[in-house]
């Protein structure tokens, strides 16, 4: 790992390889006030647009605030818990939104959420080539959120999401930062023809 | 659009440029019976491993199975609505689940489908850069899934997930296969500040 702004590598110890864009995300609590540039912003929007959805129905939206609309930042801020008061450094803000039922039948969509996901994570791997950090929160008040952005019914405040450049972490947050990046191994989550059973 | 097994093309009309792995993947209904290579099951699972999740909870799970073992691939093709027969061609079925509460204090997990899409989300992304097909469905027996599986409690089925190499479409699928890819545009999803204020 690296203690630069524009090149903190901590790269996933996969097991097997896989693609740079997934493999050097991770969710950092220092980031830069370094403003993000429009264009990025569009790249790792328009990125989410094209995830699949059940449907092709879509559900994900997107409120988002760059620091220099203080009054607007301000809204999505103030959702945040008190542990998440580092996301105030980053330039930009957004809460990701899904839609819950259908916009044709008024039916329960019941991947709203899932969908959603898919969506971020291609906005993750955009935002990892343009060198961007990305981290999300479920640590915010989430019927804050739904009166500070004006969400319309139907429609279900999911993740609180920091974005911007790596900045110069605190000492208190250099702990965290250096911590080594951990996930269960395959065989505990990837099975063969029934529950439980290793495809590995 | 080619068609030719190897070197299918429908790249997204992205209004900004994006990643290929991202770009390039689509969700055909015509699958080649080609099995597919154990190194690459392994590293798009591995992909999905490397998501970030709420509380690093990890929440995804898979039961695959190829078509080389009928009787654990049965047990998957068996939920599919007859609509998704075409599914039964490809080498690989798998079911995405999410775990809805969390493992330590089994309390509801408010982002499990959330962050099983995101899991899947580095998965597609990393069998499109394998050469690989994926195509998720809604269409299937989610009670019929979690008996056939026989999935734990508090384990919810998610999508049904066909993945393979690209086939040649009958007739009757080519009209479905020729389609143009849609999404809404950008300034209907991403908001500035406050609902329904475009960004951009």
């Amino acid at each position: 790992m690296r203690w630069h702004h524009d090149c903190v590598k901590k790269t996933a110890p996969a097991q097997f390889p896989i693609l740079p864009e997934l493999a050097d995300r991770w969710s950092p609590v220092a980031f830069s006030p370094r403003a993000v540039e429009s264009e990025k912003l569009q790249r790792i929007f328009e990125a989410a647009r094209w995830a699949p959805s059940s449907s092709n129905e879509q559900p994900w939206s997107f409120v988002a605030a760059t620091s220099d609309d203080p009054e607007a930042f301000e809204r999505l801020a103030d959702c945040l818990v008190p542990g998440n008061a580092w996301a105030r450094k980053a330039p930009v803000l957004a809460l990701s939104v899904a839609r819950t039922v259908f916009a044709g039948t008024a039916t329960p969509n019941r991947h709203a959420f899932h969908d959603t996901g898919m969506a971020v994570g291609n906005l993750l791997a955009q935002a990892t080539a343009e060198g961007l950090m990305v981290h999300q929160m479920a640590g915010y008040d989430v019927e804050k959120a739904r009166r500070n952005l004006s969400l319309p019914a139907n429609h279900e405040p999911v993740a609180m999401i920091a974005i911007g450049y790596y900045g110069e972490p605190t000492p208190a947050q250099r702990e965290r930062e250096e911590r080594p990046r951990t996930r269960k191994p395959i065989d505990q989550f990837v099975f063969s023809g029934r529950w439980g059973k290793p495809l590995w």
